[in-house]
């Protein structure tokens, strides 16, 4: 049961460039807003160190997008986050939890904003789109939601300036992190913006039309060609090693902003219209929190459940909620919610898995 | 690319059963609602020719429930759906299709009432939690949305029936179709419903406590063992061959409820506090309709993106949605999405396909 198959069917959708992922050789795929979203190429320890050195072309797809278009987008979007949008300027990216009217986390998208009454929402792995078109419904808003034909295409990793510099020149790696820019493609206007879901740098564009997917990908390896570039998927390893939260691993419904370590995007002072504010106001010192953790012993195999993280009396403190080997720091890397008891590091704790007990150290930050 | 790897991570949700289904020697998944669904244990024919001849037990634990409790729980659900909830007694079960404002798909649960204020919702793949949440908070409605600690689990097969009997006595066996009962397990008051996703006959048992689990895979394999009882899963083949239509593959959110061919299941004349009554009534006579199709050649070896239905002139006159080589009809089983005009098994229609250009039929029924 290590390496089960994964069944292909039209519910689990292809993308503008799945054509050109199986032809890169892909060795495994995840599920990601019913979308195929691959998770290995070589394998994630030879991936990583690739990374790490070169200049990637990930098909992120899965990060679908929720449009929200009409008089009420920014309303709409400001009901669901505790960040102040106001704060926001036209043509910037802002990274934003998403709660519920008791401030439980529902998402926590990239949102961009194309304009003052158009924004796209590129959401981790649940069904915003339900959420806003029910607020919508029931606050009777003026907003179009709708999944736009836009598809994120991500080129991750230090050489990532080079390549994108040969794509399209050389004004747009002067982008701002979290800025974005326009350029044209195939006739159609697309955005870059300096993002992506690893600490090596790189930037994410928006593919606009399905039909152009193939293109694009092509003209990218082109312009990556004396730069090892290669196909390549968010990193398992890298992710955690830099503290990159993952939406239904670490991030669940159950936990809410400020126990997801997300308190620096909550603006309970100024933001104006969210529905969790007077439920959040009262949750701004967790009793539990998600953290970096070490895992003595071995390298860790499989980790397809949480662990059960405990005190030396055996009583649970908490969950160990993704942890993997690390080549380059030789150990476990791993993050976990844990309870405020615990977060200081000289307390033992241990982590009661499958693969059996093992030492466990809360750090104070994460490895890159 | 015919057999990837499907990547383990806790993200993709183990369920109560899954220790058991792994022992069982399933082959293959797919993610449905962020959980494992075994999608094979021999081949699907092999686990077809089984399912029809003794009895499966399923780990369904992916449709999901979402329970509605309070006061405004029926309320909300009419909102969603277009079939008359006034018409449904306690203890009874509705197969509904839900829809947005605009009557387009977003859902097609079986829902169950406990009472008149609490409601199961055993939802197909997408997070209709999320869209039940945002109405609630818009409309302030009084009712809680949550998951509750409960997983189905499906016994199928011609077999089901003595299964049933071994297991808790023949009263249970005497319940209606789409009626429940309830019954005691492990001091758990649990439901049984005769229900389940295939033609063959059975029920459906709903698990309450994830500790639960495998205790009752045991005790209804014990309650098997003269059966020929294995561990099974809904069965592509018969499903198909069943008329058993599958939100994500065939039904999606670009097609209205009538669209989707569930037009008996809309009472726009009776239905109160629906929020597409008034689209819908405008819907009622569709354009372009689901129907079972049969497709000449050689058995289908993949389908994993729909396939264009054209005409002789090369028109795209719909899409085929599912396929697949049924071997006790000896032809390849499918359905899709077909404009008015070719509804006539008359006129001759193309399938482009992937693996090449295939006649096609379109049917008056499904196959069983």
């Amino acid at each position: 049961m290590n390496q089960p198959i994964l069944s292909l069917v039209s519910r689990t959708r292809r993308t503008p460039f799945s054509n050109r992922v199986d032809a890169s050789g892909v060795k495994s795929y995840t599920v990601y807003n019913h979308t195929l979203l691959s998770t290995s190429f070589i394998c994630a320890e030879e991936d990583c160190k690739h990374l790490k050195q070169a200049v990637q072309i990930w098909d992120v797809s899965c990060q679908k997008q929720v449009e929200l278009l009409g008089k009420d987008s920014e309303k709409l979007l400001q009901m669901t986050t505790p960040r102040d949008l106001k704060k926001m300027r036209d043509n910037q990216c802002f990274y934003i939890p998403m709660v519920d009217e008791e401030g439980m986390m529902l998402n926590d998208p990239v949102v961009i904003k194309l304009s003052s009454n158009r924004f796209w929402v590129s959401i981790s792995d649940t069904d915003m789109l339900y959420y806003f078109k029910g607020l919508a419904s029931g606050f009777n808003l003026d907003v179009k939601v709708f999944e736009p034909d836009v598809y994120p295409l991500a080129i991750q990793g230090p050489l990532a300036n080079t390549l994108i510099k040969n794509f399209i020149g050389e004004e747009y790696i002067k982008t701002k992190f979290f800025g974005f820019k326009k350029f044209s493609f195939n006739n159609k206007e697309m955005i870059i913006a300096r993002s992506g879901w690893s600490k090596q740098g790189g930037f994410e564009i928006y593919l606009d039309g399905f039909e152009n997917g193939e293109d694009l990908w092509d003209e990218l390896f082109i312009a990556g060609k004396d730069l090892n570039v290669r196909a390549g998927c968010p990193n398992g390893i890298e992710r955690i090693e830099g503290g990159l939260l993952s939406f239904g691993n670490d991030i669940t419904i159950d936990f809410d902003v400020f126990e997801s370590g997300l308190g620096k995007f909550c603006n309970l002072d100024s933001v104006e219209g969210c529905l969790a504010i007077q439920p959040l106001k009262k949750k701004s010192s967790p009793k539990r929190m998600l953290k970096p953790l070490e895992i003595d012993g071995d390298p860790i195999t499989i980790f397809n459940q949480w662990w059960d993280l405990k005190d030396s009396n055996n009583n649970k403190v908490g969950s160990i909620t993704s942890g993997i080997w690390s080549p380059d720091f030789e150990t476990n890397v791993a993050i976990g919610m844990v309870d405020q008891n615990y977060w200081n590091s000289e307390n033992l704790l241990i982590a009661d898995s499958p693969q059996g007990k093992r030492k466990v150290i809360v750090r104070e930050n994460f490895w890159i």
